[in-house]
């Protein structure tokens, strides 16, 4: 039983060493090497944990997604129609939100070319339309807008995206007021397209 | 005189087998053994015409962020308010310009805690949002509106990085014609916010 918690506790050493070191260094810097050193431990041990720093990055990817997709839940089990805050919540507003992009950028650099990683990306995308796709649905209702719920899904990550991306490499030119401005603007614009909010929504 | 051609041919020669590597493969592929293998020479070699993997990046960065800004400005000098035509230039409509995504998406895992790599790539998103928003002033003319149409640049870029993310990695989702009905629809929309584009123009 001992030996089982440490095994545990050991991996997660490893996993939030090397996810500590994308975040703030790069893909690059997260060698079985360097997190062996920064985990005081040889890398024999460190490999032993993972396969290969493939695995490691996909576990770390997952992690940074799953948080993501877990903040839209916590979001939308308080008020499932509020897609303000669900762009909120996967915007990069503070440092953990800030982080996963670091991850995110890190992985499609290493996804081009690798179809497992490509999957797994692919996966999440089409996961996280879904669940925008459905919060519209909720807040805007409307029968057989499926089909362009999900497109606007699929755009409103697409602008989450590109703006984290901005976000993250100019902060100065994309301060948190400027990331919540840009949420106001695509409030009144999906208002505008889909229709009054009903009554009690944000 | 022969030896100075040999010097940049091999160079050019270096370069570009190193970026077909990051864009078939992502960035891990491309190491110097490897580049050195698919030139036909030594290792040593390729070292020579490049301080370290990090200048390699760069350079290859810079290439395609040039053969971006090339392509926009193609469009600009036969269509200076052609804003419609400026977003098919920059999104991955055709495979070059989807490797020019691929570089662009290995450079910024890189670029995270790359000082020189992130000043770099933030340099070229104010460019492009300048470029962009002088477009957009060309379009649509009006006063006082160069904070507005900045931002409006900033804006539209983020939605191209990220329609082109997605369209890498699902191009079953977002295929080319999906792309020209996002830029027909930010069109119509441009041009509801900012006014009917004066005769002559798209």
């Amino acid at each position: 039983m001992p030996r089982k918690v440490d095994h545990d506790e050991r991996r997660q050493q490893v996993v939030d060493i090397a996810r500590r070191l994308i975040e703030k260094e790069g893909v690059d810097a997260a060698t079985v090497r360097r997190v062996a050193e920064e985990a005081g431990c040889s890398t024999t041990i460190v490999s032993h944990y993972f396969a290969n720093k493939h695995q490691l990055l996909l576990l770390i990817y997952r992690r940074a997604s799953e948080g993501a997709k877990d903040r839209v839940r916590d979001v939308l089990d308080r008020s499932p129609g509020d897609i303000e805050a669900c762009l909120e919540a996967l915007l990069p507003m503070d440092e953990p939100r800030r982080r996963d992009w670091h991850v995110w950028f890190a992985f499609w650099g290493m996804a081009i070319g690798d179809t497992e990683f490509a999957h797994e990306h692919r996966t999440y995308l089409r996961e996280v339309t879904r669940i925008l796709a459905g919060v519209l649905q909720h807040r805007f209702g409307g029968r057989n807008r499926t089909h362009m719920y999900r497109r606007e899904g699929q755009r409103l990550f697409a602008l989450v995206s590109g703006i984290a991306m901005q976000a993250v490499f100019d902060a100065q030119t994309l301060p948190v007021s400027r990331l919540k401005s840009l949420i106001a603007t695509e409030s009144e614009r999906l208002t505008r397209v889909y229709g009054i909010a009903p009554e009690g929504l944000p």
